[in-house]
């Protein structure tokens, strides 16, 4: 997950941007000091499934780039423009997995604030048990419920994500992560 | 709802891009030829909320804004940084409709592909039917079920919200609107 440098220049012209408060407005925005373009920032969506064989395991990752490098986690990624969300998590499930899966429903919704982004997890069922580790993946393996190496989980929406599974994912959990 | 022009200068060093595939990617970034800085652009959430009154009726906006101005909408727009789905869900609805709400359930959740956002729709129960349109809205009103002007809604999104609302909302509404 890219961090998101403090904006300096302008993209339209490249001249220096000063946060202000535009006219019709109520926040700073990075606003060019030359053209007057403005630069808007906003939360961002990471999508990924939870992905489930028919023995009950889950499938996770290590990851192989940081942060967290080593440390386990559910396929999941930045949501690309040109792609809805389900094709969001699949594609992040195939690049990180190699894994193939049937998608199910939206599980998890959460908005991770102080990052700035919203998490959102589908429940998929895994149609082969042949993985292949993508460059951003040290390792995957299946893991049955009582495995889960619930200290060595890369970020608590993956821990949120997976506690709800196990629970059964009775309803879509929408939370809050501080 | 603003345009995203095409990235020219890095937002780090303010020199030329240039889109091309980084090295660890598969996907053209605007890439900065002279620091290096890589500018992602993913899409964007809109949140905003189906403000029902306990007789049924909805609230709408009249848009003061382009695009679409005229038309009627469901109070929505960008989620920002620092804000959960819910509290940018709120805050438009008091930004357009000056309405005040108990927030309710998730009720739409829509991929907008052709415009790079994500639309999310939460129901919301009106604690009083006293308004105040804000810059964004020429006019707020009531509409009963059977009023709802459907030839004048500002957006896609806001018809598949209040259809899925009329229809009584019995799960969460996944869909892309192509």
């Amino acid at each position: 997950m890219y961090p998101r440098p403090r904006i300096l220049h302008c993209t339209v012209c490249g001249q220096p941007v000063r946060y202000r408060v535009p006219a019709d407005d109520n926040r700073e925005r990075a606003t060019c000091t030359a053209c007057g373009h403005i630069q808007y920032e906003n939360p961002l969506n990471v999508v990924g499934t939870v992905p489930v064989a028919d023995d009950g395991r889950v499938l996770l990752c290590r990851r192989a780039i940081e942060p967290r490098r080593g440390l386990w986690t559910l396929p999941a990624g930045f949501m690309e423009l040109g792609e809805t969300l389900e094709q969001g998590a699949a594609r992040e499930t195939a690049e990180e997995a190699g894994a193939q899966i049937a998608m199910g429903p939206l599980i998890a919704l959460l908005s991770v604030v102080h990052v700035g982004q919203v998490h959102l997890f589908f429940q998929a069922r895994l149609l082969s048990l042949a993985f292949d580790p993508g460059p951003e993946s040290l390792e995957v393996r299946l893991f049955a419920p009582a495995e889960i190496p619930w200290d060595e989980l890369a970020f608590r929406t993956v821990r949120r994500a997976l506690e709800h599974q196990l629970a059964g994912a009775p309803q879509l959990l929408i939370e809050t992560i501080a």
